[in-house]
């Protein structure tokens, strides 16, 4: 291929970028189901909707990043979980709208190709994909020399769904009494990393593989924890018609993430010390300085998802509830109100 | 939001964040049809199936970025053109799959937010979905300090369509004897740019707002030029059923794309002397002397998109093809052969 060689000493390397393309396929069909059309390196990707359209069903989208989170992974050389949670980040935003994952397309943008960290990354999109059910259909590399430092990259993702109509009743059926559950997160999931990383690194001068005193683990351990998926849980429970809403707990914490999902009605009254902080939190509250309430706008403070459910449906949810890796706390409360959130601190 | 006080000195300025998000709002909804459900600032976005769904229809997603143009927009100050390239790259790509796009999502990430950059990318994003009939169904603004340089940011999109099964033959229906029409490109599209960067800027040491000699236009009017969107020519053709295949000449140029449409019975012949080579490709053979093969491998040359026809549908075809800013050349033949693309260059 020496007709490539302008282009490659312009600082683009097709012939790396064919390699990594042809392992990649690999990783990638690994992961189709019979509803995937075509296969690896056609101009798009095609997904049968046999099953799936018509009047009631509705395709549910979303798009994100897993932010700066990468600068750990770039920091411990550990490039195989940020896809990974980058799929389960965007498996819980659309399980809110009550869809299951049906497929998931990545964007890696970096500046050299590098196949080892493609592969890495690709490797966690799908371990996701398969632990969520989902096809990685297709994906796009970008070469883009002077966009990225050495070894750094970013990545998106885009996952579609689909939501049977009417799995979730609406906001009209939250009511005063109504529950609001939470689910346990496994760490920071996604958010708050830019000030995680400045609590740790900057001001706490921690070095990776340093024990976290609140945890008792190493720091690399709890930084790079791979973002949980409720897919598992919630699903069911939403099909069972136990759940009226749900809130992914993302970047805005509880007040910016529940305030979405609340009718205007209502104002949700969540009390904090129903649970414990866990350590890495308080830890970053140490180091940092931070007070409660910015905590609590930036982190999940260890409830990663919350739900809505009627009161009289908790014996029915009981049954449902003691499984798993993930615990379950009722965090508050849906009271007459106009749409605002509420954190009571004792 | 005295709260978010701590999070800004550490880089990331959520009012401001949010301030954009607002008047995103409003580009966002231009674009929406009574297919889409549910509003800006969901955790996900709806699209009803109604219509589109069932054994006869698929869904076909394609992801890209920009690629180093990027850095045009950078260095022009001029950002309401590349959402544009994008979504117009998307459509060619699912189109040759048969497919009519149904929406769109985009991914933008930054080191800082800049509310104004980030309304003229998200414009000309509005804008691409709107000449091709798309809803902008939602997307992800990601704030990253550390990962982008002042100013500077990567952006990518996810394009989803519809195609009604059997709108293409399939490659069993390829013949020696059918004819390849081109259908003329607007200038670079989104592709070459580290190579034509290097000519331009490092080789001929030129301004944008010189003159390029062999076009009598500015170098900043020929780089930023918005990849054209084949959809209005080529799908009513398609659904009249006169086109066997087609491919978007992207990276990797006529090989690299035509190949992946071809069955290992025939060889695809392209005269490449049977169009003039725009100025704008002359100029960088010019500067960087890189030789024909090369540049037929890493640039359009002038033909952005190319169908494969049956011979005995080119009357029925000529009704349809003398419209528009887009010339229509016929470019090759389909031979005899085993899947391989052959570049005649006289």
């Amino acid at each position: 291929m020496k007709e490539a060689k302008r282009y490659r000493e312009a600082g683009v390397d097709l012939e790396s970028a064919d390699r990594a393309k042809s392992r990649l396929g690999e990783l990638v069909r690994g992961t189709f189901s019979g509803k995937v059309a075509g296969d690896f390196g056609d101009f798009g990707s095609a997904f049968s909707l046999k099953s799936y359209g018509g009047k009631e069903k509705y395709l549910v989208s979303s798009v994100d990043g897993v932010g700066t989170k990468l600068k750990i992974a770039f920091m411990a050389s550990h490039h195989d979980t940020v896809g990974h949670d980058l799929v389960n980040h965007l498996v819980n935003d659309i399980l809110c709208l009550g869809a299951r994952p049906i497929f998931f397309m990545d964007y890696i943008g970096l500046g050299k190709m590098n196949e080892d960290i493609v592969l890495d990354i690709v490797k966690g999109i799908a371990e996701g994909c398969k632990e969520n059910g989902c096809a990685l259909l297709g994906g796009e590399t970008a070469e883009m020399p002077g966009f990225y430092s050495e070894g750094e990259y970013d990545i998106a993702g885009f996952m579609a769904g689909i939501a049977d109509k009417g799995i979730l009743p609406g906001k009209g059926a939250l009511k005063p009494g109504d529950l609001i559950l939470g689910f346990s997160s496994s760490g920071l999931h996604t958010n708050g990393y830019t000030l995680a990383r400045k609590a740790f690194f900057e001001i706490g001068k921690m070095k990776l593989d340093d024990i976290v005193p609140e945890t008792g683990t190493r720091l690399r351990d709890e930084l790079l924890k791979i973002h949980f998926s409720y897919f598992d849980i919630i699903y069911p429970l939403m099909k069972k018609k136990l759940i009226k809403a749900a809130a992914h707990i993302t970047g805005g914490g509880f007040e910016g993430n529940i305030s979405r999902i609340l009718s205007p009605r209502v104002d949700a009254v969540i009390n904090t010390y129903h649970w414990f902080t866990p350590g890495i939190f308080k830890s970053i509250i140490r180091l940092a300085k931070v007070g409660v309430e910015e905590m609590y706008r930036v982190f999940n403070m260890g409830i990663g998802f919350v739900t809505i459910v009627g009161e009289n449906d908790i014996p029915r949810l009981r049954k449902y509830l003691d499984a798993g890796d993930c615990e379950v706390i009722p965090v508050g409360v849906l009271r007459k109100g106009t749409g605002k959130v509420i954190l009571q601190y004792e």
